[in-house]
């Protein structure tokens, strides 16, 4: 490969109500990094650059696209000649386009996501000490996209055979298929996960938290503030990647997890760790039922040419969750 | 009055495998004070007495009695004193009967539970500073016995005004009735609480812990080594007494809860703090569901008198649990 | 004894320049009830009542007065007896004098500190569930007063025997006398602790806090806000009352405990707990040294009667500091 | 560069008392994979290699070798070409001569300190998960080796420069020049630190803790077995680094970090952090002053070819403290 994609960067969400998001991220400490009527750029407590985060007002709540932070804009033509060559079609976004970034690549991806490329965005004020600003959950940073999609081995040998990304987790239902993984370019659990569902859809953003004792605090202010409704699921632990976790719904239903507790995955040497579906430690290490709009609701996207919502497919493997929750 | 109750102090509970029961406790940071083989005690690590918890090993799982601390071996006879006046038949245990409490006076309480009072408890090392023993949970200290009884508001008034108990925060129910109490001798939200249902029964025991993360702990660790199925619900925070909550279900069913993060209620001028049966924060102040097992069960109680299990009654107010849990 | 002392109630302080107090005692997260020109009123965020710190601007820094709260107004009248027949004169503030209290009764205590008792204060919201006030230490309620006494025997003596105050710990040096004692009203470790010392003055007031990670907030809060020269001491464990401590100097140099960690004193067979002047683990648990000026420096105290300070004696046991930290 | 180091993988320290050390680092949570009677080997919780610290029974303590794991064999016969080239003398450790490593690569580096490169590890179990076996500190893994060395310039130019390492945070003394720098390889602040001071020495070695109560558990457990004299400075929170810290110094004086707090540095874009040598916020966020000890003392290291303690050199900047602390 002659490109080299860094991590998960940032996602534009579309919302219906500018006013009521902005609440909502504010709550959950998100710095406001800029806005205007339209859109508002939200970032983390550790985050460098612009934003991670982009809500723009539309009519109806969308996923506009998922981008990743590659190493330098040169990484962006090569992965425009990759893509042309696979007979997938590019959408150059020009510097200038958007706010705050460089000139940025799009594609719909296997799976039909909505997936752009950058290298270059804005430097903004890092707040990691600058403690009295810190409230909410404190978030820091944005670790990773959790998307449902119809074929998951379509997907995980597209992103680690030709995208070189790394499995860290997966699980395996029906015939030894693979059900749902975790992938992973910068040295986390991951950049990406893919689950056996109806997709293409984005079933979370996860945002990365410093310690567990955030979570509980955000549960307590979200309360607090009239959110307790927008708690979906948590706090627990997560078998898979050994991740702390609170699942909230926003205002437009979008699904943010907050997260905290996975571990180092850049050793050469690190086998990936299979788990089998049914486990009843998996998806939750301690025992809890998931509720099931947490497996059946997620995000619908958008066509990155036609700015129209993906058609949506049945998912290849039957299961839609795992046995014990049915 | 002329007794003085200190505070919740011990539960004699039966238990049908002393060797499975000896490992779920110990899980959870319980010190074993001393045992046989029919019975085990157990004590919390800022505990200077003998023992919290008693198990003694019986065919049929059930509790034996609740007992009170108070002031003084005199308190005893006045309560005695108390208890014939009102025509309460007092079972005398002498010193010597039971191992490491000098004599008691038991009785069937006025909803029918088995109630203990004691005066001395040998004493224990206490290991609040030995940090090198404390492990699982870190379980500190008994804090409360939760009662589901048929008639709330006879016990509140019982133990309000002829027992000298004070009230933190209460739920109000159909046509203003209490539907649920939390009393206090000792300065927390309560040493017992009653709430409406099926009843006399014994809800939980509550167990103070030092602070948040031992929840979390507790999760991880109870989980870890098998115990994911005792975790019935939590952690989560009540919105009535502000606790932080785990609630757990033994190998025989007995319901403990695992809680910090309740308040000092010594001031003579702290108001009881009213909730409505369906306020939403009132159960889960984050807005989680409890699971039905939660309303639904509860460990059955022994006559002090003749060691039967004491009937059970239908309660006084006809809602069983808040509707939007329903 | 015909009187009731509830616990530690509130301090009234002098300071220089009251925007500069506002802002260090904002940045630990108390709440502000009320204040004018001349005043502030600060409250915790579980207390109900209208204040438990009261900072008067003033040209020199002092202490005015600590006091503490009664069961109820007759309470006032017989301490008034009380010390009126130990020949004490006792100074009435009547209803009014004061914002948010009722009449008060001040004297100047045995040891010559400015003690004021008080049955009624007015109520204030309290802000433990709103989760979203809560900032920087999230202060939650006072705790205690920490006082510098040439003789703490004395002190002892006469709080214990004539005010019915229980002694939790204590710390014996030279030929077995008391070098230090903490003594409770309320089932805590202490509301009041004497230490050998140039005296009378107020070493600290200390203020409860909810968990151990709020100390780790508060030193970051503080620190990122330019308050790091104002953490003195800690965070540390005591050994002697268990307590994770943060010692903070105000902008006029009174000294400020954020504690969290000790326990329940409320049984009658609770022990006193002795320790050793020179044990290494009763200043600090985890070994460390305290700096010199925790040992000389403290905040200067006011007579009652006279509005001046008052003079100051040496202690009667000789030996100032521990020698390990000598 | 034809050669990719991974990051920090192990220390071999040599001790005086195995079993001593052993008490020691079981005490601290690490996990013993083997041992014998000459040397133990100690994994961290999140590790799935056998060890990341070896102890071996000598007669002077002293630092045997810090060493590196590279992504393959094949890049230990590019480094050992790189080394020859530059006129090092490369000393081929063959696989077997050493437990549970394939073959190495060892050096003397640029400053003089016994560097090794090593591509293969034996597996172990990894115990993220068993949390009943997580104690003490719950040490998860390596983070990094800090080392006083005379040139630090001279470090920092060889390990970006030939090394490919990247520099995260920096502090500049006297006329501009690096005082001290932290250098990655994983994409954390760092896998190496070099302060200016006598050298070569070792100065700590770093562990990675999940979160910041871990620090404090560490602090009690300690000081309750008695080990309190072991805690040299902290917990504290550095401002280089983000970090919160907790320094120890083990029976033979080995000063171990126990570190959790930093962020991720894989952004191409991130800029390298620079402080001023005397910002009192620099060393200690909080203000505290750390022990002189702490600049004064460090382990001694080897010399890989003759197996002797290796001479000191005096710094080249002055300055061995900054001011604030002098």
């Amino acid at each position: 490969m002659d490109f080299d994609i860094i991590r998960a960067g940032r996602a534009v969400l579309h919302v219906t109500d500018l006013e009521k998001s902005r609440a909502f991220y504010e709550a959950l400490g998100f710095i406001e990094t800029a806005s205007d009527s339209g859109q508002i750029f939200f970032r983390g407590l550790e985050e460098h650059n612009h934003h991670s985060l982009v809500l723009k007002k539309k009519k109806t709540p969308a996923v506009e696209v998922i981008s990743y932070k590659v190493r330098s804009e040169q990484d962006l033509d090569h992965l425009a000649d990759f893509y042309n060559k696979q007979g997938t079609e590019v959408k150059w976004m020009e510097a200038g386009t958007q706010e705050a970034v460089g000139r940025t690549v799009r594609i719909q991806d296997i799976s039909g996501l909505p997936v752009e490329y950058y290298g270059e965005m804005d430097p903004a004020e890092r707040l990691l000490q600058k403690y009295h600003y810190h409230k909410g959950a404190k978030v820091q940073r944005i670790d990773h996209f959790n998307c449902m999609v119809p074929d998951v081995e379509k997907a995980y040998d597209h992103y680690i055979h030709q995208l070189g990304f790394a499995c860290s987790e997966y699980t395996e239902g029906e015939e030894k298929k693979i059900w749902a993984a975790w992938l992973h370019r910068k040295p986390s659990v991951h950049d990406v996960a893919y689950m056996n569902g109806l997709g293409p859809r984005l079933h979370h953003i996860g945002f990365w938290l410093k310690d567990p004792m955030n979570l509980i605090d955000a549960c307590d202010v979200l309360a607090s503030m009239g959110y307790g409704s927008a708690i979906e699921r948590g706090p627990g632990r997560h078998g898979l990647s050994n991740a702390l976790f609170l699942y909230l719904r926003d205002p437009d239903g979008h699904r943010i997890e907050l997260y905290n507790g996975d571990y180092l995955t850049s050793d050469p040497d690190f086998k990936p760790i299979r788990w089998d579906l049914d486990d009843p430690m998996r998806q939750t290490f301690w025992g809890h039922q998931a509720p099931d709009s947490w497996f059946d609701e997620a995000s619908e996207v958008l066509d990155v040419h036609s700015n129209q919502k993906t058609a949506l497919k049945n998912p290849t493997l039957k299961k839609r969750k795992p046995t014990f929750v049915t």
